[in-house]
């Protein structure tokens, strides 16, 4: 991919369907914030009594997040290179929420590099926090994206996968929670846009292919991805291929485990988002990683 | 509590209600483990060709399992200090797990401490791969313990609370999830006996209290849990309090995040289980941790 080719949009006015305003700030739609004195976001090691995040966090563009802190501090080193930054002599990178012991966040110019964790509740745990951090942090036209790795389904392992849809185990576009004893539903929906603007960074000389599809976000890697290797499994090795053929006539392309949270709760902010996982292996063929 | 007083029933003959069989190995329902020349436990960074599992973990008698690798790491070497361990001179312990990134596995003698990450899909992909581990190393009787920390519903900060059942948002005892594009439903249910023996541990002069009751497990921090202090938040203050009064009628004692796929996936293999968590807060009181 060209490595420049997708642009942070702060020069447009364009309003988001939800909580995006023209000025390109967003809303984050809880009146409870703007009464509290002190907000700890606990999961980032972070307060806003301690920490002046228009300092902090004010130049950040684009906020990547991949599962493990291995992985995010690896591409944040890599980000420094791409971006021809030097640190100032006698002096690396450090974990920002290293206090937290949950996530680890490096920053690399307007760049944040986030770890995740495994599935729908960790990553949205960090999705709350970080859409208040870029708040608080008076960030404009944030765009986020999840790095990550993923199933392949019918998709050669290597390939980047680029998430059009997300939905769940049971077909469902919406990623649904239980508040107060009752289930709020919100649409899991991706910024058309930002796809568009990722697919025409495909260059044809690149080593790999890049296809884009429906992605299955599981809560579980062994039977809720039809795998066979769990510690239980219920089902044949034909049920399981029938079910995957399934999903692939239904353009599923991919199971990974947490689009849906990640694209309902940026699309409910008025954030732009795009998830973007490279296959570690075909689903088809296999399933130990 | 009394240090030694839980104890390993290697000794009893009591057959679980679902795998455990009657010499104390236990039954990991999927025909196709057997099928296997290898098993790589991916997120454990060990496979069944490289490792020799019953030589690494044969003795293994405990699972103790708790969110961060920070504390599961501190947990160890408390470990080693209760037990009264000595390492061989010139060593030190090693995260098992390193490699994978994912979780950070400690073995201190008898007891291995490993971390899960948070939400329901991180402990719950732990849990397939270390009960298959303790399969393979022909481990009897293991005891599998959650050391977590939670918010508690009318109980002070700094209480221990041991759960008695965990039910979901919806108030609903099992875990539920899709398999094959339907739901699967397996009862949430830990082992009584185990949580008799644990409340026998509780002595009257310790420095905390010690409550039981039953574990809500969200799926979420922040609106899962009744806070005002998401990203979001659509309900009013009192709204909020009506909700924890509710839950506290209830029986509900704390919230957490795990407990749900932990006592259903342990009760399902036929392993005993508890689930025991230090509360951060009173969430009557106040949502900030």
């Amino acid at each position: 991919m060209d490595r420049t080719c997708v642009k942070n949009n702060r020069n447009k006015t364009k309003s988001g369907e939800n909580g995006e305003k023209r000025d390109g700030t967003f809303h984050l739609q809880n009146p409870h914030l703007e009464r509290m004195d002190e907000d700890v976001l606990y999961h980032l090691g972070l307060n806003t009594t301690s920490h002046n995040f228009v300092e902090m966090f004010g130049d950040v563009k684009f906020v990547c997040m991949g599962g493990t802190a291995n992985r995010m501090e690896t591409f944040a080193y890599y980000l420094l290179d791409v971006l021809g930054l030097k640190l100032p002599t006698g002096t690396t990178l450090i974990d920002i929420s290293r206090n937290s012991h949950r996530y680890s966040m490096y920053k690399v110019g307007p760049v944040l590099s986030i770890s995740h964790g495994m599935g729908v509740p960790s990553i949205g745990i960090l999705l709350h926090e970080i859409m208040k951090l870029l708040k608080y942090a008076k960030v404009k036209d944030p765009v986020l994206f999840r790095i990550g790795t993923c199933g392949g389904i019918g998709v050669e392992g290597g390939t980047i996968v680029i998430s059009e849809d997300a939905v769940d185990g049971l077909g469902s576009s919406y990623f649904q929670v239980p508040v107060l004893g009752k289930i709020v539903r919100r649409p899991a929906v991706f910024d058309k846009e930002l796809i568009e603007e990722l697919k025409d960074c495909v260059d044809p000389k690149d080593s790999y292919k890049t296809v884009t599809g429906i992605t299955l976000c599981a809560d579980d890697f062994y039977e809720g991805q039809g795998r066979l290797d769990g510690a239980f499994c219920d089902y044949t090795e034909a049920e399981k291929m029938e079910y995957l053929h399934k999903l692939k006539d239904q353009g599923v392309v991919n199971f990974e485990m947490e689009a849906l949270v990640f694209a309902a709760l940026t699309h409910h902010a008025g954030i732009r988002a795009a998830d973007v996982c490279v296959a570690c292996l075909d689903r088809l063929k296999g399933d130990q990683v």
